[in-house]
């Protein structure tokens, strides 16, 4: 069943070591069909060197299991939450990759520095806030989920125009359209953590770019007036 | 037509992510025949795997589509510009790559702080003034060129002597006698910009070096007394 | 004789290249048979690119050779204090990769600053304190184990829960219950390294995430309530 | 003549882009042979790719050609300068990378700020004073040896101990008993660097280690009573 999403995800998966998104097994990506209400995940601490797409697990979106010889993802109720919130979004990656990581630790949101950010994210990238006892002790990873929304939800964000976020002394999230995007956004994540970092370094004082700009570089990759590409 | 212009502009396009320079199509090079009056660029928005010197396009002066069965790069219009204004430069190349971009987004000019960067760029590299929201609104792509031409115009500096520029917010331009050289400097400047970063961090007392040690290394490569190299 | 051990040791070993843990010889895995009271480890000063299964080194637990027609690596009293001191590890890294052996320069714990962390070492990830000159004029190999011993019970840590510790002015070492569980947990440190450097360096006032999600994400992977994974 | 000196010397430079010490030609080895009074160095501006052992340029110690068919590298005399200051070195290495560069640029020492550095530098690794106008202007290459032999002489270093410097605003050179020594040492210095500007990150309160920590590491691996390794 979902011969053709279970490829997807099984090859999206796979570009995660070659982003050099992860170490070991310490992320994973999924996609959903929606007619179907089913989910394709990765499967739970298994190594991406010798991971088949028949290893790929199929569940329902209440997080139980359709097909597939392996437990899924430790990290799939939050991935089955982000679907549940979010209307748009084909596909989700969770990586650690180092510096997103590094701005999560940092309890900070990655603000709007430049147009390499404006092109994908039209605004600052969020940061959760921390997670309390009782969403910790029990449904952790469900509870992960429901802090994402949360974030979106109170911050009037657009999860369609901001894909991805960072969970508070955890790691990154990002979604797309399809498992594929949300793995281009986890690079762009990356990159724009990275560049932040040092862009702060350099200067202690520096801030949001202009509106206008952030507005031009969005809109002009994004939406009805977009120019960026072949189409 | 431009046969050998287009194989250079394509090769040289493929030493961008050789370089690491550039992530997915964040980047860009450009040639120009001056006597035809002609720039041959990169398509927006075409994979570099994939992309073959029949896939470059050719344009006159005015951004005109003379040949080529895709669009041209967005940033072509501030290529045009850069043609226009800096008298002897034939090729360009616009990145988004790392450290050079994270001094973008800080806003500030990288200092000349040693004969690495002496060897090259004769000064500091300049930092472009933010974009007004007339500049950005209209025409964005072309005044982004007028404003480079601005920074070098109003600070009295030489493109010839400093054959790169940062703009502010978005990222790094260089440019050459030749589409190669271009790249060559975009792969200095990114090398000047991570040493630049990680010098002020070591020292933030840090000044640019002293004239006469800028002038012995800028020299001995460029001009008339040059004596590096085999010539 | 211990064949099987061997092999396991020479191939931890050759994972410190590929992991980019090490230049150079700058580097050991050792694995012991506790049944036999015998030690196999990297010979001294030997190149990873050449060296083979038949060059492992054994020794017995006072350091006396075995057998093997190489001199055991220099740190062997250290690994020796090590598993005599740690009744339950089967492995012992030594590396001076570059981030962990910062934190080891800058004589500063590791603190727990998010789940990649929590994954792996179950609080921070101790300094020892500053050799005294008796220590290093005579046996500093074998009191540089016992330094680390000290460290663990001094701060009343268990190294089955924290697998690794910071030799101050050195570098680190990690351990597990085979070699290359120590080589995985000298991949994880590293890594955490890098995060919490960057980490503070975004944050300065950033300090070790909530006792409740450190125990959750220690504990999906480790103990009895472990679901992490496929077991 | 020379020829296998020559070989050595070829092969010296080709692990410079290997280890990642260089960008494009900015880096040069050369060996000497001090019964015949000679220098083999690499030819100035040629490219690592195509340079065979063939272009190797062999000088007198007056810099005058003796072989080849190309021009020797600019630094040419700096080499010499060093190879009659210091009576037993048989190698010379320069090159502009990252992190030991960007130490010259800032115009610190690299403090011995842990045992990767005893191993190899007994003691802080010097940066040289600014050169002043005369210098500069008049055989620079000459004048950068001289105040590198100044910086050994008046502070008192021992260059077989200490065997690399920090040119200021320029580079590092380092040397050895032969070009392969000297390279192996440009590798050391350039971890060193970056160690050492991760580790004033993390503490900037941290100064150098203990003396007898910096005796044990330096003496078990030099002279009489060295114990690493396999003699």
């Amino acid at each position: 069943m979902l011969e053709k999403l279970k490829e997807e995800v099984w090859k999206a998966n796979l570009l995660l070591p070659q982003y050099q998104l992860i170490t070991f097994t310490w992320g994973n990506v999924s996609g959903i069909d929606r007619s179907a209400g089913l989910v394709v995940i990765k499967p739970s601490g298994v190594e991406y060197e010798t991971m088949g797409v028949e290893d790929m697990v199929v569940c329902d979106l209440e997080g139980n299991l359709v097909e597939g010889h392996y437990k899924p993802s430790s990290d799939l109720k939050t991935h089955l939450e982000l679907y549940k919130s979010f209307a748009n979004i084909g596909g989700v990656v969770h990586t650690h990759s180092q510096n997103a990581t590094a701005w999560c630790q940092a309890g900070k949101a990655i603000p709007a520095l430049g147009t390499t950010h404006g092109d994908y994210f039209y605004g600052a990238i969020p940061c959760t806030r921390p997670m309390n006892e009782a969403e910790i002790l029990s449904e952790y990873e469900l509870n992960t989920g429901k802090v994402i929304a949360e974030t979106f939800r109170t911050h009037h964000l657009d999860p369609d125009q901001i894909p991805g976020v960072l969970v508070q002394s955890h790691g990154p999230f990002t979604w797309g359209t399809t498992p594929f995007e949300a793995v281009h956004n986890a690079v762009v994540l990356e990159e724009l953590a990275e560049m932040a970092f040092k862009t702060q370094l350099i200067n202690h004082e520096v801030h949001a770019m202009q509106q206008d700009l952030l507005d031009k570089h969005y809109l002009r990759k994004h939406g009805a007036g977009a120019y960026y590409g072949q189409k």
